[in-house]
């Protein structure tokens, strides 16, 4: 990263929801966005992945991969879906990672958070991610881990209200673009 | 299940590819069920799942949730991508839970097989899934696992042909139609 | 399970602190315990696993593999040690499973339980024990997940005073049962 | 880490068996072990981890402590027990975090290595390590992953003589080393 340059973090939100939770945890995180990076949100509702089509890659899913190629940094906002990552979402991963020799999100450092309506906040869509941030070969940052227990309290009138949350999430935003600079250039 | 009428079966394969090994390996399966069920295979291509039209679902969706809601037990045969559930296979068991309170897997007896061109033979799909069916209320068979590894050596001519692997199948629909009639009625 | 004879449920803490939020939880269990049934709480504190050992049992192992082979059912308070599983408990398990082809827990219905300072409840050793099941062969309850957060609220004078955990206690208790004969004959 | 220094490696096996293959993959790490680095095995028998004790810590559990602290990273060959990581593995580690603000593993670059009978070679270990390490902010290598199967096949007269085997080990350490200078200082 040269220093005239911002770095570039690519956020991605696991639901499709017009209101979702998660939409809204990641424009918070749009606006907390230290100075130093700026976040890119890519909508995520590609094709049915499908390994016959990988050779000749649908437009949308190029430009999706061309997106992520360039960023310095990936942040996911994710909604849990039975216990797991929502498909729509591991969809769209599933595309970044093909064909075989062309992951676009390798060696990405990456950040998770979630928010649900129950009493875990996502926390197991995040452990299952972390599952696959191993084959991807992206790199995690462990903390603060923000899982936003009982959304639907923390949000009024489209925003997050919450002060707590607030700042969990500018503290991963820090923990992002530190772990980012400490691992050095992560693109290719 | 009264005497005269075969176990219903709903099969879902986990990969869209048109040669999949786990689309060989449901097929296997069809062919070695036991005579007092029978195995439908339904295909899970479904739109991008999004809460906002759960209240109003498309056609295709109703479908699938009533052959669903239809069965006696669910055989599934999945790919492993990225380490975890394929995102068009999580997507179509996303859609078959909603809305909430009309969760069309609720109760089912249900086994899972799996196969990849790697060593570990999509294990790891696996207990993704296996967390997943604990928020769905299902019942998996725990033995045998089928994990199937090294795959292209065991399929030739779209067909498999390793002796050791059917007999595994074979064991797992052995084991899934004992499993729901020790569980009894599991339709509601 | 004869008529006159009650359902045996063995308890197993997964802690050896005196005042254990999982001991004191595991205490309520005993309480609420329905008539019909009986938690034994047994010691976990066994010599570390070492399979040069196996085919000697020390004496206090052997008596622990009675104990759990004799039970109808099987109920676990664990408290979750760096995301996982605290050793000693997994120690008493990898007792409890050997030598291979004498897995004293095969077959057993069983629940889980956890308490922890913390936010998730103990939710990741949940998920874990789950995992260990498979390959023990047991047949865990799916529903309630009882997964007490922030139990140094809940907790006064080393009894629970929370309602809605004890009637989750409950829940899972009369679970646990059903589920026990629902599935019929476990000892063997 | 000084120029003239060796990296200090500390090496952990999960398993007490005498003839463990993983206390035999370990020794084949210290053999394939680079000039620039050097591993010292740590016992992991310790006393059952009990909180009341963590105040006042078993003189032997100070040491290990120490040792782990003073290391530029750690190195894991772990047996699986039960799908998941043998207890008395675990209770070292619980050890180790403990007492709170006190983690002498916080930090620390780690890789993992397993080697089982069966064809998963400790996979499922492995993943429940990596859990493990998030709460313990540890940042374990990616790749590649030395899953060693069918153990008994590449183990004669208590060496490994496997020559894929040895490559991957070699490709772990270099892969070790290469990560924890990326990070750059791993001592708190």
């Amino acid at each position: 990263m040269e220093n005239e340059k911002k770095m570039k973090i690519v956020g991605l939100v696991g639901s499709l929801r017009k209101d979702s939770f998660n939409r809204i945890l990641m424009a918070e995180a749009v606006k907390l966005c230290p100075a130093e990076a700026e976040i890119e949100i890519l909508g995520i509702e590609l094709p049915p992945f499908n390994q016959d089509r990988e050779t000749d890659l649908p437009k949308e899913v190029k430009k999706f991969k061309e997106k992520i190629r360039s960023a310095d940094a990936i942040l996911i906002a994710t909604a849990e879906y039975n216990y797991s990552i929502p498909g729509v979402l591991k969809n769209a991963i599933d595309w970044a990672s093909r064909p075989y020799g062309d992951n676009s999100l390798e060696g990405k450092p990456v950040a998770v958070m979630s928010a649900s309506i129950g009493m875990l906040g996502g926390a197991r869509a995040q452990y299952h991610l972390r599952q696959v941030f191993v084959f991807l070969d992206m790199h995690p940052v462990n903390r603060p881990e923000v899982m936003v227990s009982f959304a639907a309290e923390k949000i009024q009138g489209g925003v997050l209200q919450d002060e707590t949350t607030k700042e969990k999430v500018n503290e991963l935003l820090q923990a992002l673009i530190a772990w980012a600079k400490r691992l050095g250039n992560n693109k290719g």
